[in-house]
């Protein structure tokens, strides 16, 4: 059994990480801090959790009070915090799966979309990419996880077959995207009280929102060469889900929606948690579920191809896709502690 | 490995016991069937289940055309069907499990309430009425399980510590719930439309709603005398979560809310789906969970009591609590395959 | 032209205030303050209101800065901040609308229900209690209105039929309603956030909501004698509405729910925004409007009545109903500047 | 005052039209008809409504029944209907404006996208297509309007300015929008259930959604060249509203988002309900109104011109528009009838 810390566990991922773990046969979760909850209760902040983490209690972070004997650390910092405390981390653990961006991006792209130079840059090399489905070899490979964001896993998987596969343009993409609430995190602002949230659609970060980066970054890689996004979230009322539509062109001929599915079908077989589906995906078919489901199409009228890609983004999106690459680094069955079964309706 | 049929498969609690059927490891589902949605694939109404039921289709049902084999039915038939198929599907299983109101009550109750008679009246004494948490001994005594309704669960086991304790008057009690919308199930009326019932609460089925009687029926049972319950139900838009916020007179002196959340710890002591606790329970907290949340208060200064409890209607308050039912009925452990985590946010 | 200011307009009754009086014939707002908002444009929080309120700023708020001129002051401060505030806002305005709580109450209950003496006592006497359909002719008599709470407005016409006309008990009530999350304001809490309330119902306030002491003095008032209620508030996933399902015993013979419909009608008959109707009410009829509906009912079964009323929150419930008491102090038709209609779907 | 019918009242539009008219100091309702709800009164439907139409009834359609004197008709039938009552309904009324997709299309266009023949092309020159801050003069010249499609209008205010000044390619164009549930009307689908509409967002009408000829349609018409779109609807769990994303290549240089926002002020000024905006415009902003809120983008760094625009569909995007469209045709002030000021929260 291997023994857990979740660093930052009073956040949405953080909470989605203490529901998965309590299933899990072969992790244990012996410590969750937390910043300004440090004190409460997780049942005080998640009734829902309260019969796996009776009376456990949020302790406030320091790598000095770390648990000896920890295996793991999932963080789930905010933005900058990881950074800052990777190094003793990384010392008092094995291995560490960063929920948050920090680890993402080489240290050059991320001073270019996050306005800041990298504190750690000499860290940046112990951290593989983890999208399993692309890049399982390289997390298995390094001791850390850079655990992607919700958008980029989406738009990602949504558009790599395309490009691994020489069928559309590296350039010219546009994901067009739209998320749940819960994508925004627990912070208290005004655009996340209900009363605002709700019977509301708006578009946000128009042009450079940072997630960008990570779909160049890793859609490049994809490509073996460089690979240019616009990318435009949106908020939509429901707590849960991402719904990402791309758009591409064409760099083959003789495509079809059919010959666009089969290649899909055939590009993600033996994937355990990827489904490339005929119908449209609904969001709500992956609540709860770390599945992603996709479909593609070829407009022949304007030379389009359209691929919508759904998932959860507290889930595949963000903990469950933590603790499919956990699952990695340990060496366990990938799928442990993780179901594949949205919750309908 | 027992060998199940979900009969009446595709509305909202035929799906959820799909969901859960596919996680649990001592019942397999050997046979789905289904009325107007004969002939689909159960992904095709649930992409959510894509991945444990790829290719499966909803069969038109007949009692000549069940599985051979089958030891347990879960019976999801609208109302008046169960009735009418009963007798074959006992004869064909070991167990039915009836998640419809069809075997509930009493013949008389049931003309009362249904204003029609009984059409199978001789088959009611090979029902117990499953709340485990109230009559589990019956469950096992008997070869088949009237499943409770989603509001029934959720006033009854608010109110049963009141009564079996003697602490509040079996009459002149008020149970005013909330229903999430999946509870009206999936049928296609206007009051059911996402655009009627969003930014809406509204009640409904004033003071002759059926599901009284199944409270009055097994809080008498509990009280050893007749209680009486005057009963609105409400619609709230979200779809899923009951909340029943209960009021009673008290019937003994010297009552308190600390004293009254004593009596409901240890009343529930034990039971690993029940969780009397100190603070009102959120729907939320409950969802996909078997979980049942309670909290009590008594007022002194207008000598009431008040309950609130919180369920998931279609776990708790259905599917979740038809496979509680059937781990009895089978001798397995009560908890299998059944999660008290709810899933938040 | 009357000249308004709304003082403490940045939160919800405020945006709605302006949104209704930007419609208002003869009421022009001439100056609007915030608190933590003072500098901002209307738009910027509201860009709903942009059309009306082109380049608008909050002003922060002191007695000093107050406007010349003013006709009146619609005041929607936090609880506290009027009574604070009150004295130089008499002086500088003939008529003062206090949306918030601090005028409702005489100053014995105010320091029950809320814990603290009452700051400027000697001005309680020249606020009425501005419920037009019950208090119309106090409301014309006294120079300011203190405008009643939502839950009180939806709890007292639901009731006060029954007790104006002694066909109930004034004891025993029971009020349990369900408000749209927008009944808390626009404060950053945790409970407040899209991802905690969506998809969730739950109570809170339980026994000792400060709105139970307005219910019993309109109702007292009413009845001629003590009434006491037991109210339990919750919230809904929905925005705006609130919902209030009443209970009491009678305290009259021969009781018919066609009956009291007749006895409900002739009792708000001539009232513009009051409807009694023979359908349980959806709150979603009153989104938008200044219209309450209420539907009564008399259960022979178990003695009880069940009075089911709903309304708009932010409208009736607060400052749709300012308005009205507005066009009473000022000689105004009473539904000036108001619609009935709601917004459905 | 002028008599209008509405014919097809009972769904979503016919209802936002009575509500609007309601308050429409210039045009009269005296007729309202409907198919399967015919002999229900409007309050029976739509119990926010009753103090307008109390005891007002559907009648059922036919042309021989129609109202003497009726001066217009607006007609909102299923796709199909109006082409088949066309001609007496023209015979009867000297202005129809057809909220419905009928008259939109030359019969070429028609042919092609709804794939069978137009039932009536030789009425086809008398409807004019109904955008008011596009088309205008025609309005006026033509006795008929057909009302523009809900999607679009968003997508054609959205990008009209750019093709009209010559600042965007007329091809490659990608609109990529998120509906409310209400777009889809009143039908009974298991799509349009509260259950599942909730908690999801998805995609449909891939590559093929008949609102793209429209935009085609009046694109071209502003370029004065062939334009071509590729379009991607979604719908989103609230009741109302659009949000179009577009994206388009430039067609001019020294591009950026400062100017293009000054382009679009120019471009729509002096219309009443246009507002090119410098935030996102989130749809609550529109709800209920009838107004359009557009804010455009350039991104050097990929080329893109991203623009957002937002109305509500059941305003803007069907009935407030089909006023506005009445109010061209009777000579009243376009905004008679109309707010621009949308409820918010």
């Amino acid at each position: 059994m291997a023994k857990a810390a979740v660093i930052g566990g009073s956040g949405y991922t953080g909470a989605e990480l203490l529901r998965l773990l309590a299933h899990h046969p072969d992790i244990e979760v012996v410590q969750v801090t937390a910043a300004t909850n440090a004190g409460a209760t997780v049942t005080d902040l998640y009734p829902s959790l309260g019969p796996a983490y009776d009376g456990v209690r949020f302790e406030p972070f320091s790598t000095e009070s770390l648990s000896a004997g920890l295996d793991l650390a999932f963080v789930a910092l905010p933005h900058g915090e990881s950074q800052r405390h990777a190094s003793p981390l990384i010392e008092a653990c094995a291995h560490v799966v960063d929920i948050g961006a920090d680890f993402r991006l080489p240290a050059a792209a991320y001073a270019t979309w996050y306005g800041t130079g990298h504190e750690a840059p000499e860290l940046l090399g112990q951290f593989s990419y983890g999208l399993p489905e692309l890049f399982r070899d390289e997390i298995r490979a390094f001791p850390h996880v850079a655990n992607p964001g919700c958008y980029p896993t989406a738009a990602i998987l949504s558009l790599a077959p395309l490009l691994a596969l020489g069928l559309a343009e590296p350039t010219g993409i546009v994901v067009d995207a739209v998320s749940g609430i819960s994508g925004r995190g627990r912070s208290l602002t005004e655009e996340n009280l209900f009363s605002e949230a709700n019977e509301n659609v708006s578009a946000y970060g128009l042009l450079d929102h940072r997630h960008t980066a990570e779909m160049e970054m890793a859609l490049s890689a994809v490509a073996g060469t460089a690979a240019q996004v616009v990318f435009t979230p949106h908020v939509a009322p429901m707590t849960r889900g991402i719904l990402a539509t791309c758009y591409a062109r064409p760099a083959a001929s003789g495509l079809s929606s059919a010959g666009l599915l089969d290649h899909y079908r055939d590009f993600y077989s033996g994937e355990p948690f990827v489904r490339a589906v005929a119908d449209p995906p609904p969001t709500k078919a992956t609540a709860g579920a770390n599945t992603f489901l996709v479909t593609p199409r070829f407009d022949p009228r304007t030379g389009t191809i359209v691929v919508v890609g759904a998932l959860d983004n507290l889930v595949k999106g963000a903990s469950g896709q933590a603790i499919q690459n956990a699952n990695l680094l340990l060496d366990l069955a990938e799928t442990t502690g993780l179901t594949d079964l949205g919750i309908m309706p």
